[in-house]
């Protein structure tokens, strides 16, 4: 097993990552007597809702569960006010610790109604998506949608622990295992390249859900990340460069219907736009493009526009973007392999063309 | 104007108080070209709508607005995302700062709205009750309602400034000026005995609402409150004395059904209800609850139970009090007229017979 301490201003906490962590007794930071609710969904549940109560009775906890229906398209303020019923009904004061044992979508919605419930109680994180496990259990972002804007409603909120279980990745159906790979690469791209090149020797090992190189790799990029959330945790300045490939894929993301592609897929797209900018502005050499797309391709990712999205249908979307100030585009490119950079104000031919760059012609 | 400087541990903020601070565009701490949401209901905003927008306006902020239903049974999450609602709709950033002009109701919804959108964005408060100035203002306490509990669900969020005008009261209510006063008595009798003194010589001024009178009070409250919330930012020690009355008024305001006695008349009997309790327990002398008494009458209070309200009946509601803890009812009570302290383990019979001292009988 290995530890990675997140350090924020005022508090830290420590993110467990190894196979059968979940079962663990003595990794949980709770006592006997004390009440817990676990929020998951019915397809994470099937598999781990039993273990985790079991686990935590050992404890001497005292256990009780709510169910959220399961999808992107529920992550909203109705979801989150099944949580608060639960609680309430089960009068649950501000000493009750919220367990949110699932994906991303899981950990977003209890993580903002931990960061609410009488204004804040404790939170445990158990995420069991390799997405979830390389990126929203660092950060502190919490969040539900609107039905005009995702993750509009929400709330900064650190966990009091985060505990990742390899083997559950095990359940995972293999597209979302590689979808969360793109962000694995993404944190190689950005900031390291000793990592990078770790990746390209076992890429194959993580395709394949191999206990060791999935344990470090997951410790690593919680480790990249948590350096950047100490330096910024509100989100001002280099946390930024973790958007990699983003403005991109929420572009084909928003155009083909959120769901079609998963989040990951999309990112790995816009993360091959945005290495071959990097080329065209004179930055990123030819081979460096050449390895990203070769270490993605490894890890069954697309690394082409969807079939029929045409190259001048990006812009628009991409101008919606967080990013854009005053009409300006603000992408992350490279400077080269492992040194990300944020561009203030991109030049839209140069993006069009890059687009064009990565677009299949049949 | 007065101003009272509020310190937390990481910021500060200012609460201005005085005639005409609203129209007065020095205090806002905004600059042209910034946007603003400004939050109200329908009954403040016939008042204050227009002058508050036309302020703005002359600093050069581009002004919108959203009203609310009036009431607090709208404190909900619906009403909350009327707000995002139109946020979004108006494509408004990080970087729009919401406005909450109304009473406890509007800033309690505003507030929430504010820590929440985008995880949050800056918030100025113009609170216009008597109560809303001297008590939501300060504290950072935001919070909607769940259908099974009162502001069960919120946030510690402070704003970045509080502009108290005191005109506003003259459309106020008289019977809502008056329940706001039990909550200014308060503050005398717990923690400042000349504060206390200067009101049993200026009550007839605050009721009839004279200007300066209403300034120093106000000013006083939030200093008190602001001192305390220094010390004890997340509530886990002092700031319980601010509860002097509160559990004694929510078995009233709970047992009559929530509106129709006011929060402020409640309090004023649960206020009585532990004087008379702590001179029972020999802290309090009888000429002290004498003032009490006399002070809270002058103010047009009431100061015993509603009418048909039996004695046995507060109990079951105060044992839901949320500072019982393990079945033992904790009460704020009187050290001493200006002291107040938290007794841990209130005995019952006693309390029933304060609780029967303070009942009318005919």
């Amino acid at each position: 097993m290995l530890c990675v301490n997140v350090e924020l201003n005022d508090r830290r906490y420590p993110i467990y990552i190894g196979e059968n962590t979940l079962t663990n007794p003595e990794l949980y930071p709770l006592n006997a007597g004390q009440k817990v609710m676990i929020v998951s969904n019915p397809t994470i549940a099937q598999y781990y809702l039993e273990t985790l109560t079991h686990t935590l009775e050992k404890i001497g906890c005292v256990v009780e569960h709510v169910l959220l229906p399961d999808g992107e398209q529920h992550k909203n303020l109705d979801s989150l006010n099944l949580i608060f019923t639960a609680l309430l009904k089960g009068n649950h004061g501000r000493d009750t610790t919220l367990i949110a044992l699932g994906g991303g979508v899981i950990g977003d919605v209890a993580g903002y109604a931990a960061a609410s419930y009488q204004r804040g109680i404790p939170f445990i994180q158990i995420p069991t998506t390799l997405l979830a496990q390389v990126d929203s259990s660092v950060g502190g972002k919490t969040a539900v949608n609107h039905e005009l804007g995702k993750n509009m409603i929400g709330a900064f909120y650190q966990p009091i622990a985060v505990i990742i279980d390899t083997q559950t990745l095990h359940t995972l159906p293999k597209r979302e295992v590689n979808a969360g790979l793109a962000e694995v690469i993404k944190y190689g791209a950005i900031l390291d390249l000793p990592f990078f090149n770790w990746l390209e020797e076992h890429i194959d090992k993580l395709v394949t859900l191999q206990t060791d190189a999935l344990q470090y790799c997951i410790a690593r990029c919680c480790q990249i990340k948590a350096d950047i959330v100490a330096r910024d945790e509100t989100e001002k300045g280099d946390r930024a460069l973790l958007n990699l490939g983003h403005t991109f894929g929420h572009a084909i993301e928003a155009h083909l219907g959120y769901g079609n592609w998963l989040h990951g897929e999309a990112v790995s797209v816009g993360m091959m736009m945005a290495a071959v900018f990097s080329e065209k502005l004179g930055h990123l050499a030819p081979q460096d493009v050449a390895r990203i797309e070769k270490l993605l391709a490894r890890a069954n990712l697309p690394t082409v526009s969807p079939d029929g999205m045409q190259p001048e249908e990006y812009l628009p979307y991409m101008m919606r973007d967080k990013k854009v100030i005053a009409g300006k585009l603000r992408l992350v490119l490279l400077k080269q392999l492992g040194q990300a950079y944020v561009a203030k104000d991109a030049d839209r031919d140069l993006v069009l063309n890059a687009i064009r760059c990565c677009t299949q012609t049949h």
